[in-house]
């Protein structure tokens, strides 16, 4: 560092959004900023107390270029050859679509300037981001490139704009970062198929059991139930499998573990995809059961419950009869709304933990705490509410519409096998196996050849 | 760095509650800290392992002194110029209120010692948040000042207490700076006018049609309507008019565009501040949306709808009728609370994708997928509630009172301008146009004179 | 930094699933990284492009080594001394309770290497966040250690892993860091008893003066109250005396301050404690009153209440009674529904507020803004909720079961004390002397011999 009032300058090829912005932001940090134009002339919109002047000329001012301008125009690059020898050319270009080109930007840029040292890196930030110091944005910085020294000054430039760097390696990783932003919420794909699956089967389903056989068999028109009966049971239903699906694979591997007698094989593909996306599962399922608390909760206001009220009223007038109060009943109803509510206000608390500010204020050891513990009282209590909405009603020909089962006794298959599961997982000699095996223990003759497991952390998160 | 263990010294002047949190902070860190005092032999109140001397002592000892007195006391410093020659002065004061004095203290600071370096910065980090290490308190260091290698100085030891740093640029920014920790919400001033506006207008709107109406023409007194029924009206209303008015501003920067024929001509000072509240509007808009929801749930409990129940009831069994199942009614009420429910649903998926820690995780194409396309989402199934809710009842004259339209009438204007402005933007000859001038595109006889937009980033999100 | 390719060599002794995700992400960092193990020849487990070696071979390799086996294999270590003569050892154990050794592991370590210097740290980062870079978890790394230079060894490669860093001291701090991983929850021990406490006192009063009561003097079986009546007015009533017990030791701590006439002398223990778990108190009430709206809102679907309500129609047509409209039942009931819902949403709002990430965007004065202003505006309205719930019943003797009151007369005790002593404070003139005590003025003869408060930054919060 020198007594000079400058960071140093830094250079910008291109006077678009991001280059506009990019400069704004390191005159700020205090650099000198220079940008090349192919028309040096009109400045009228670039940042003030920048300069501009010829591609050649700028590019002598400083060691950093940023390559601000979109892959279609690198080409006149080749023509800089000899002014580039040397520099570190930052590509910080996106592409519209992901394989686009056979070959990333970045690479593609090395290959037209072999004398210069090309770092990947800035495009996951946005224009917007570097222009208002929004703490609402992502500031990481995502680096590739082949030469340290190029990546570190890159790194220095990052850091005194106030932006985190992560380093992702070498040049050939620059196609991975160029695709990174447009991705479209990648852990979710998966997630969202099987909500789409199970939410397409509940509603065929209950299309069946609770409309159409009400019009074939009563000739009555019940189609109105589309709107919100279908869907509250359709909901609960779901959430309820879903969140079953979110424990089933840690049963799994934990089986999977005891079988093998090692925790070093590696588990197959399909459970790793699975364990990775139960954050997202959990995430789902709670959105479904709040979607199922307030259709409920609407239940006293809507015209068909509240016209079945009274008619009720209304009949044992007529008849001149007065139901006796219903013990049973009302201890069948309270019980199950008061462990739906707990089950649902358990579920929201695991939500709140999940957010990033949140679990980062989490030891390893209350994050264990919080997603398994709460996590399986949470599935009792929502298990516990299905099962006792049930009571008896399995026993009763008459729920059952052209020899089908209510729609919830399908979703219970799932959580009460999870919960088996579990049960046999946590008697003591199994347990005590488990947590030896996780703890490196090997059975005899199985410590060659297996090899590290790619998800280590998760397996043993549940 | 030295073999010492120490990492170098650091003097405080005052003994403040900040001045003694940072030195505590400092001793933590490994640095030695001397605390200059009027008075130091009383060191009762100053934490172990730090020294104390008179001010001219504790100078020679440091480069970096830290200022923590009040700007009042400043004088005593013309007294130390020698001692104070060369050393590099940060200006932690905060003032009692905005514009209190005509120069920032900082500035003021360097007037009276010219031979320092002085730093403004630390002002906006509470001793609290020093002292605690709290992640749930700003950790961030504003600074600015004319020497780099001062500035330099203070982001190292702001760096090695664990805060980040972000730089300001000049002295000349220090009022500003010492502004930052008097702001109330600046970005929420705006909005909350919006609100407020709308909300004493659809007050007095609903005091009118709905409550004075009746008292007037039928001598109802239903004034305990103002605790409910009418906040259960002004709230959707408002909620409503809010939502639209978010994503009003982004269809006129786009017409404004599409006539402009370019996107570097700058938008009006109105319509940008729009556009950087939207945030707040959109928050707002939740807020109210979930008291409306809260109020509709209440209502199967409510006195006088509980009254009115069983008055209908009595009135069935006395005349003798049973009033039919109107299915058209069930149709309606079921559809209009369904949209409601979703709407709500997706509202508050927006809000908690607003979340900092949430959006920081999301990148810009994700960012522009919740807030673009499922808000349009929300606001066309809230549209969609508030339209099957008024159903046919904007033709029948008994509905309005007084010539005055129901106030759901009024609040759904504003959705359907804005959901009609976007039908069009989307349809494909204007929407290729508009993406055109997106990526650079201007209609021919544009390119001079234009300015560079403030809100590049914001004006491309939507 | 040299013109190599690699940011230079480290070694970890152990193979186990730290060391291996370590040995990973220093890989991807650029280190060059080198394994010491017992049988340097068993490599099928080890990251992609790690070395292994004998202990001794992989000591001379590098400068840092992470020793990633378990405390009980330490021994091992001291056949290796002169290999490890001015290395910097990072211990990065973790034990599997608190105070299951007399010194901490760190010490051990120094104690069986002296001839190199020990930093403790990573302990608190767990494979998985290191592995996955993942933004929820932790990623804030704790050293201390006693020779500055070896720790900013470790620093330094902590930052280029894109971990946070925080120094704990010397290495006699070791045994605190090593519990840090091992703490469930601490601040939420206290909070969580006085739950616990307050929930059981209303379980039992409830169970008196609901249940048994009818029990015993109308031989009425209304045990199914225990399912949602009796917590839903549990819930309420826990709820509001918490949130009076968050605002209770700041008037405290304001009357002592009055009284000693300074905010130099330290609050009491308990008063310390009881201020730094406001924010757990405050967010266990706003549970307890989500509970609380919740099993309010499944009120009208219950069984009893459904049948009472009908029971009462019918008990209406039979005596040919109409009830007439009760104004004021109206206007209570509305109010009250009212207050609640607004004091729920103004509460819900002081918890989002208290998300991490919504907190660190704040200001000191806009922090305190919303928990101390609209803190107490949520008190008011919940306060109110509950005296308008109430309204003239105190007066009924009929209300009084065996002479003990309704439970929420116990429960508005707190707040009704809290709200009335903030009236006494902030009256102008004691609201006066308070603002002069926290700006530094004492009482004339109270300077001497006072300390430090543990909690300035806090005291001066509400």
């Amino acid at each position: 560092m020198t007594g000079d009032h400058k960071q140093g300058a830094v250079c910008i090829f291109g006077t678009g959004d991001f280059g506009r912005s990019l400069g704004l932001r390191l005159l700020q940090a205090g650099y000198e900023v220079v940008f090349g134009s192919r028309d040096p002339k009109n400045r009228a919109i670039l940042p003030q107390g920048s300069k501009v002047m010829t591609h050649t000329e700028a590019a002598q001012t400083a060691q950093v270029i940023f390559i601000a301008v979109q892959r279609d125009h690198y080409e006149f690059l080749t023509s800089l050859t000899p002014a580039l020898e040397g520099k570190v050319l930052v590509d910080i270009s996106n592409n519209l679509k992901r394989g686009q080109f056979p070959q990333s930007n970045a690479e593609y840029l090395s290959s037209l300037v072999p004398g210069a040292s090309v770092v990947k890196g800035f495009n996951t930030v946005s224009a917007w981001a570097l222009q208002s110091g929004a703490l609402d944005a992502s500031r990481q910085v995502l680096l590739c490139g082949d030469d340290p020294q190029a990546k570190q000054a890159v790194v220095n430039i990052a850091h005194s704009l106030g932006l985190t760097t992560q380093d992702r390696g070498s040049l050939r990783a620059a196609g991975e970062v160029e695709d990174i932003p447009l991705q479209l919420f990648p852990n979710w794909t998966l997630p969202l198929w099987i909500t789409t699956g199970l939410s397409a089967f509940f509603f065929a389903y209950l299309l069946v059991y609770d409309v159409t056989y009400a019009y074939v068999e009563d000739g009555k028109d019940n189609f109105y139930r589309i709107m919100i009966a279908v869907p509250n049971k359709l909901f609960p239903d779901v959430s309820l499998a879903m969140l079953a699906l979110c424990y089933l694979p840690g049963a799994l591997a934990a089986i999977l573990q005891l079988h093998n007698g090692t925790k070093h094989r590696r588990f197959p593909d399909w459970l790793d995809r699975w364990m990775l996306c139960r954050k997202q599962l959990g995430l789902v399922a709670l959105a479904f059961g709040l979607l199922h608390v307030l259709y409920t909760l609407v239940k006293p206001i809507r015209y068909n419950i509240m016209h079945s009220g009274d008619t009720g009223v209304i009949k044992q007038i007529k008849e001149n009869v007065t139901k006796p109060f219903d013990n049973t009943e009302a201890w069948r109803k309270d019980s199950y709304y008061s462990m739906g509510i707990l089950g649902f206000g358990m579920f929201l608390l695991l939500g709140i933990t999940s957010l990033p500010s949140v679990s980062n204020t989490l030891n390893w050891r209350e994050f264990r705490f919080v997603q398994s513990k709460l996590g399986y009282l949470t599935l009792v209590l929502c298990t516990g509410h299905g099962l006792v909405y049930g009571w008896n009603k399995f026993l009763k020909p008459s729920r059952y519409h052209w020899c089908l089962p209510p729609s919830y006794m399908l979703s219970l298959v799932l959580p009460c096998v999870v919960l088996m599961l579990k049960l046999v997982l946590i008697t003591p000699c199994i347990h005590h196996r488990i947590t030896r095996i996780r703890n490196g223990w090997e059975k005899p003759g199985k410590n060659q050849g297996h090899h590290t497991t790619v998800s280590l952390g998760k397996a043993t998160s549940l």
